[in-house]
């Protein structure tokens, strides 16, 4: 892993692909988890999308989301179904051939029993010319890496183990570093001056998110810069705010 | 709600606001919700993005999503904070002036004490020019409509509230109608079965979907369609296929 230069910062889009997401018969847990990995690497998550299962709509949203990001991600797909069509889209995307390939080939040959080697398994195999193999040490069928994008399995346990395997090859920026305020108020008491501490502090990024607890309303004032100093006077800002308000109410 | 003429498909995007989600301090809740409430409806969601709090960001995928679906929601962004930009963003994407809305203002002025609507609070009643308002019976601040975009909050007890408020007025498709078959095997023992079963049945969709359950890989299949006789037909290929293929393993 290296620091990026100059703190220009890595930004990162993730394409989910699978019909069973936008039905609601799977419920995601990919995002949320790249989202806490990128943000503990320094990388910026910008921007996620989930499409269907459809080649057309890969196309797309990979070609836009590689030309806006230094990295994308992508999660789903890559079995040996019929509905498997997520290798075979990327290459349509970068405008390369597919087949086979002898690396992914020897790796499941070497997994399955003399024989067991299906057609539908050797799909699994099709990768993009060009492009890198991603281990998968749970399974065994690879993912791969293309130009700047990395496209993984579906099931959590396997994608999460292939961003362990890609972790070490992303270049990072300079850690956003984070302090959260909790207040017992509701966030229309406090957005006013908050408002204004963001004003004060442009190179902080303040985030204000109500709860519902028991139907009462909290907030929660998240605080994020990549410099200690400033994180630290607008926190105290923010406290400051927070005291304040709670002492007019009482 | 009217059933969509000519079984025309009815489609929907879904546009989740906010950097908390993209940063991972806050998990998501609310696409595998609308998925689950849009299938129910006969309404096929078919492309989520999330974006952060950046105005050209949501200006972008907000007319990106209107252009290509039936109907557009979006989640977050509407509160009385200095980060809360969805309603100014929606005005911009409409290309329509925006300001307090008299409607929204009286609702807030019947909600809160006198005195106590403050100008942060206020900014909750900005709508753009020509929206209806949406209801919100859990803390009064509305959503609005324009166009074929539902504004919504991005608290999930709020955002689901704002659903049943919306889901009378929307025209639904005729509704896909799914079985599922669970196989005792991985998922690709079947694939090739399953795909030729797909083209025997190309009004149906076929899905195949890998689990691991205590590192063990098993396949649920799941078959839809708007038919139920071709749903049972194909239903009944795929458990014959399992069944030959768990016999052919014993």
């Amino acid at each position: 892993m290296t620091i990026a230069d100059n703190d220009t910062p890595v930004t990162a889009g993730f394409l989910v692909i699978g019909d069973e997401i936008l039905s609601g018969r799977t419920k995601d847990k990919n995002i949320g988890f790249l989202a806490d990995y990128l943000t503990a690497l320094g990388i910026d998550l910008k921007e996620v999308r989930i499409v269907p299962d459809e080649k057309g709509e890969i196309v797309d949203a990979v070609n836009a989301l590689r030309r806006s990001h230094t990295y994308v991600f992508t999660s789903g797909g890559i079995g040996p179904t019929h509905d498997d069509i997520t290798a075979d889209s990327i290459a349509a995307a970068f405008g390369v051939p597919i087949d086979v390939d002898p690396r992914a080939r020897a790796i499941l040959e070497g997994h399955y029993p003399p024989g067991e080697l299906t057609p539908a398994r050797l799909r699994m195999a099709r990768i993009p010319e060009g492009a890198d193999l991603i281990e998968n040490p749970v399974s065994k069928a690879p993912g791969f890496r293309i130009g700047n994008v990395h496209v993984m399995a579906g099931v959590p346990m396997i994608m999460q183990a292939m961003m362990d395997a890609i972790a070490p090859t992303l270049k990072t920026g300079r850690k956003l570093i984070s302090r959260s305020v909790d207040a017992d108020l509701p966030e229309s008491r406090l957005a006013e001056r908050i408002g204004e501490i963001q004003e004060t502090y442009p190179d902080t990024l303040i985030g204000s998110y109500p709860r519902a607890t028991d139907g009462r309303f909290t907030t929660q004032i998240v605080i994020r810069s990549r410099d200690e100093t400033l994180l630290a006077e607008a926190t105290a800002a923010v406290e400051a705010a927070v005291a304040d308000a709670l002492g007019r109410q009482a």
